[in-house]
């Protein structure tokens, strides 16, 4: 497999060259890509190490690293490029012609896009990661009339990591309900859950691949037995049309094409805080 | 001040063009843009529907809206360049350059950067988020010893976000343990955290903005005095000094600062999972 060096090199914290950089490389599966990644390049002393380490790869591999890079400073970006590497700058890149089109000069400003810009919608994505953590596993119901959204399941579908991008990302308020054993014999909306039917959305998943994840996990009595799957999974589904609420399957979606498709669905505001 | 509309328009989540979309915006923090998000256009229907959303801005506006794409499927990127607007592919852009420095063609498949790839490593950090919401706020001790990094600090510190983040952009097992009151008083590295010293990174802060933090929350008696958040800052930070554990001041920082400045100084592994 053919080998290649890549560095990723910031004056911050470098997700955004990051982000591009491992959009980009995933589209080429048959390369094995090496990468190093150096955030926070914002002194002359840093830029002439991150030079360093680029030429030193160069040698070793043979080949010129790729380079991806954000750099707010422009002078520092063009010091980086003495470096024996093959440069892909999102901000250079893109830049001049947003400029030319906006009509302005760009702020050049470090650490704008994940830093703290606006301090009230800052805390309230921190307000939101507690609320989901506090309200995670069908705890403190109390408070889910603060709740924007209500995740509902069975065990290991998928609601804790879900809720929990929903509230980083998007600073949206979303607790998550767990159906009980009461609530699966049933087979209709719980009556606590009635009220907030609006907000809920179910995640249901192929129970072969329930049965494989609670395997991996524990396997306490009948839990990860696949006639115990195949049973929650119906009862969860006929729950879900009993209460009219719309719901996903998770099988073989991430965490966040599971979050943004319900963002979608439900139409709720989508935005980094 | 200047307004613009703007559309993320993806044929998966559109998370990529969401992420480099909002650091370039953010170089213009004078003009108010608008921004409308179309995740999975992925069908002819959609890109037609899309095209007329742009095209009505367009107008409503009397501007072209600046439309940042992440498409795949070069078939329906180039259908929806038939809309008014100023278009930034961020795929186009680069992978032509990608393609003919790698000597490949690239996979053109979408959904690749945030679906699931490796179900191992895609599984590994579900886990790592599980263990996080498990380990949160000194819950579960017993399981430290899995934890490849253990936040310590006072409470509303910043500790919960930090680790949920740490997990899940990075796959990281991270717990959290806050400083008790006997902690404080004693002021030296408690007992039962001597064994984990090595994989233990403090969260410090300023007083004053631990002040304003904690008194938008709740003013339970003296928690949220200045006085005592004066102390407990103290102490904490003595405990670092005599436990030899870095730290880091969370006072201006947002969560992915302050997570990828503990990444880059323990030197841990970084990248996607």
């Amino acid at each position: 497999m053919q080998k290649r060096p890549v560095f990723i090199v910031s004056d911050r914290t470098g997700i955004t060259a990051e982000t591009l950089g491992h959009s980009l490389l995933t589209q080429f599966p048959k390369i094995s890509f090496e990468t190093t990644i150096l955030p926070f390049v914002d002194t002359e002393e840093k830029i002439f190490g991150a030079v360093l380490q680029i030429d030193r790869a160069a040698e070793a591999y043979g080949v010129k690293p790729l380079v991806f890079t954000t750099f707010a400073n422009p002078e520092y970006n063009h010091r980086l490029f003495a470096a024996h590497g093959v440069f892909f700058d999102l901000f250079d890149t893109f830049l001049d012609r947003l400029e030319k089109e906006l009509g302005q000069e760009s702020a050049h400003s470090a650490g704008m896009s994940h830093g703290i810009r606006d301090h009230d919608s800052y805390t309230a994505r921190i307000s939101a990661v507690n609320f989901s953590v506090h309200c995670d596993d069908g705890l403190h119901p109390e408070a889910y009339s603060q709740a924007e959204l209500i995740l509902m399941g069975v065990s290991r579908s998928g609601k804790t990591p879900t809720s929990l991008y929903l509230a980083m990302h998007f600073g949206l308020f979303c607790a998550n309900y767990p159906l009980t054993e009461e609530d699966l014999e049933a087979g209709v909306m719980p009556k606590v859950m009635i009220p907030h039917r609006d907000r809920i959305f179910g995640l249901t998943i192929d129970p072969l691949r329930l049965q494989v994840i609670r395997q991996e996990r524990r396997s306490r009595g009948q839990y990860a037995e696949l006639r115990q799957c195949r049973f929650e999974v119906r009862q969860a589904e006929a729950i879900f049309h009993d209460g009219k609420v719309p719901y996903v399957d998770t099988s073989a979606a991430s965490i966040e094409e599971i979050a943004t498709t319900i963002i979608a669905r439900k139409q709720l505001r989508r935005g980094y805080r």
